[in-house]
C-alpha cells in the first residue's frame, strides 16, 4: 500500500491543501495521506529542495512525494513525474525535485496540462491527479514524454583555502536557530565563523554550557553551528549564505 | 471507507485537536483523518466559510467534514449535522456550514447537547462524537431533530454600476497576500483597485513581471490581484472588504 | 490496528518531521500517523507535558504516542518506553511523560540508543524505531531495561489561605488568550487576578458580554479565565505562574 506525502508552500488556512487533499482521496481512495509541511517560506525552491532531501528516502519504496512550491506556475516551465530509487515524485521542473533527479538512474517524464487546469493551481490540476495515478499504480511513462533536461540545483560545494582549512556556507537554518552548513568533518576539525573561533567539533547540542555556541555534526552529517537552548542564528546573527570555515585537525 | 476532516481556528499546541482526534479514533477505529487547518484566524466565521467553500466538494461522497470555528458555544446556537450532495458535515448554527446548506436537496439537524458535555468544548463533546457516528453510517435523521431555519451566509453579489462596470470586493486574502475578490469576468476586462488601473485580466502570476501587480481570474473562477513573487495585499494595501471595480471589455 | 500520534517541537518545514514519519511508515507499514502539534513552544517540555495530558486517554488503548521535545538530546538522559493504562508512549526523560508515568500500574523501560543514532535527532534514530516497534505489537519489557526512577513533573497544588479562599496559578494559556489554572472549584465561587475581581464563576465565554473577562470551568475541570472573543492574557497581562485567587461561596 503506498502512502501520498505533501510539502508545500500554502500554509493550511486558505484551503489550497484541503482542496489537493479531496483531488487525492477522491482519485486515489484509501491511499493514506501524510503531511510533511505547508508552511514553507512562500516560493522558497531553494527550502523545499533542501527540506525533500531530508525525508524522501525515508519513506518506504512506492511512496509518492508531491512537492508544490511553483513560482513558475501556468508558465513554460513543465509539471514533472520523477522515478527515483523506488520512490515517485511530481512537482515544477524548477529544481525543486533534484535531490531525487541526480540519483543515478533516475527518469523524469513532463506531464501535460490539460486545458481545464487553473493555470495558477498546477498543485490541484495537475500535481495531484498525477500522485493519484502513480500511487494507483501507473508507471511515470504512462504519464507523459520523457523529461529531456529537468532543471537540477546543487548544494555550492565547499572550496579548500591554501592553508588547507576548508571554506563553507550556512544552507539552512532550522526552527531552532541552528544554521546547518554545506562542511562534511570526517575527521573532525575547528570551526569558524561570524569572526569567532566556535572550537572543536563536539557530539550535540548540550555539550556547551546553557547559552553557548557549539559546533558538531548534525543528524545529515553536514557541519551545524548551534545554541545550547538558543538560537545560533540570532546569536551570531548568521543568514544562509554566510561563509562557515573548517580547520581540520593536524594529520 | 469514509474520511473525516477537520478545520478549526483551536491551533494545534494547546491539544485541543489532540482530544478530538483522540475521541474521533476511539468512536470511529480505522477512519482516516484528515487535517485541512487549525490556524484559522480566531473566531473568524467568514474565514472558515470560505475556506470550506473551497474544498468540501473536492472529497468524495460520504467524506464527513467537522468544522468548528465557534464564538457561540455553550449558548443557545444550535450544533448542526448536514447532509448535501453526499457529504456529511457537522459544526455550529452560525453560518460556518453555509456553503453546503445553500445547495438544492440539502438537510440538517440539530445535535442534542449530553448534559455532560463541557459548554465551552462542543468539538470534543458534541462534534466528534457526531462525526464518528456519520463516518459508522448513521444517518444524519437519526441523530437529531430537523432543524428549521439554520443560518446562511452568503458571499456579497457585485453590482453594476451606470457606467456598465461592476463593483465588486475583496472577499479574502491568502497566505501570498493575493487577493480573491467576488468578481466573475467570463468575457475578460480590465481591473481597477487601491486608485489603480491594474490592466487587463491576464492568466498567472508570471504574466507580470517580478514584483508588479497583475489581476487575474483565480482558480475558484474568481477575479484575484496578486504580485509576481509578492503581495499584492501589502503592495495595494488592500483589505477584505476594500473595493475592486471591472470593466468589462465593449462588446 | 494501533495508531501512532505525534507531538514534537521540530515545527514541520525543515523536514524533522517528514525524516521520523519515514521511519515510522517504513518500519511500521500501514500505521496510520497523527500529528497532534509540532509547533509547542522549542524545548518548552512544560508546554509538553500539560498538552499530552489532555490527549492522551482520548485515544484507544493500544495507541502510540511519540513525544518529542528533548533539549537534552544526546547527554546521559535515557530515551523512555511506557506502558499505561493500556496505552505506550516514547519519548526522553525529562518529565514530559510523567501524565502517563503518574498512573498507577504504569511501567517504564530505558530504550538503549544505538552507536549509529545521530546525538541531536533521537526522535528519528530512537524514538521512532521503537514507536514503530510498539506499534507493531512488541511489549515495552522487549525494548530495554526497567527504568528505575523516571523523571516525573507534576503541576503545582493550590493552597488554602487562612480566610479560606484558594490560591492557585495559571499554568498555561491557549492560542486563544484563555488562562488555565490548577484550580478545581466543585462548588463554584468567585475569581480575583491580576488585581481584578472576575466575578463568579460562569459556564462558558458568551456568559460574558462582548469583550469582557469571564472565569469558567474550562473543559479539562479546571478555572480558566477567558475574555469573550478576545485573550484574556492581554486584557489582563497575565503569565504563566501568575497568581489567581478562588473565594468558594460560603457553605
Amino acid at each position: 500500500m503506498p502512502l501520498i506525502t505533501l510539502l508545500t508552500d500554502f500554509g493550511t488556512a486558505d484551503g489550497y491543501v484541503g482542496e489537493m487533499k479531496g483531488v487525492l482521496a477522491s482519485r486515489a481512495p484509501g491511499v493514506p495521506l501524510v503531511d510533511i509541511a505547508h508552511d514553507l517560506p512562500a516560493q522558497d525552491v531553494e527550502a523545499a529542495r533542501l527540506t525533500l532531501a531530508r525525508y524522501w528516502r525515508r519513506f518506504p519504496e512506492g511512496t509518492v512525494h508531491m512537492v508544490v512550491v511553483d513560482p513558475g506556475v501556468g508558465t513554460t516551465r513543465a509539471p514533472l513525474a520523477v522515478a527515483s530509487l523506488g520512490r515517485l515524485l511530481v512537482g515544477p521542473d524548477n529544481g525543486v525535485l533534484s535531490p531525487a533527479l541526480l540519483m543515478p538512474g533516475s527518469c523524469a517524464v513532463e506531464l501535460p496540462v490539460p486545458p481545464s487546469a487553473a493555470p495558477t493551481f498546477h498543485g490541484r490540476d495537475v500535481f495531484a491527479p498525477a500522485a493519484a495515478m502513480l500511487a494507483c499504480g501507473a508507471a511515470p511513462e504512462a504519464l507523459g514524454e520523457p523529461s529531456n533536461d529537468p532543471i537540477v540545483r546543487r548544494t555550492a560545494e565547499p572550496r579548500r583555502l591554501p592553508d588547507g582549512s576548508i571554506e563553507g556556507e550556512v544552507i539552512t537554518i532550522d526552527r531552532f536557530g541552528n544554521c546547518v552548513t554545506n562542511l562534511l568533518a570526517p575527521r573532525g576539525g575547528t570551526v569558524h565563523s561570524a569572526g569567532r573561533d566556535l572550537g572543536e567539533l563536539r557530539r550535540t547540542y548540550a555539550d556547551a554550557a546553557r547559552g553557548s555556541v557549539v559546533a558538531l555534526i548534525g543528524s545529515t552529517g553536514l557541519v551545524e553551528i548551534a545554541v545550547r537552548e538558543g538560537s545560533a542564528a540570532d546569536e551570531l546573527s548568521l543568514r544562509r549564505g554566510d561563509p562557515v570555515l573548517l580547520r581540520p585537525p593536524v594529520a
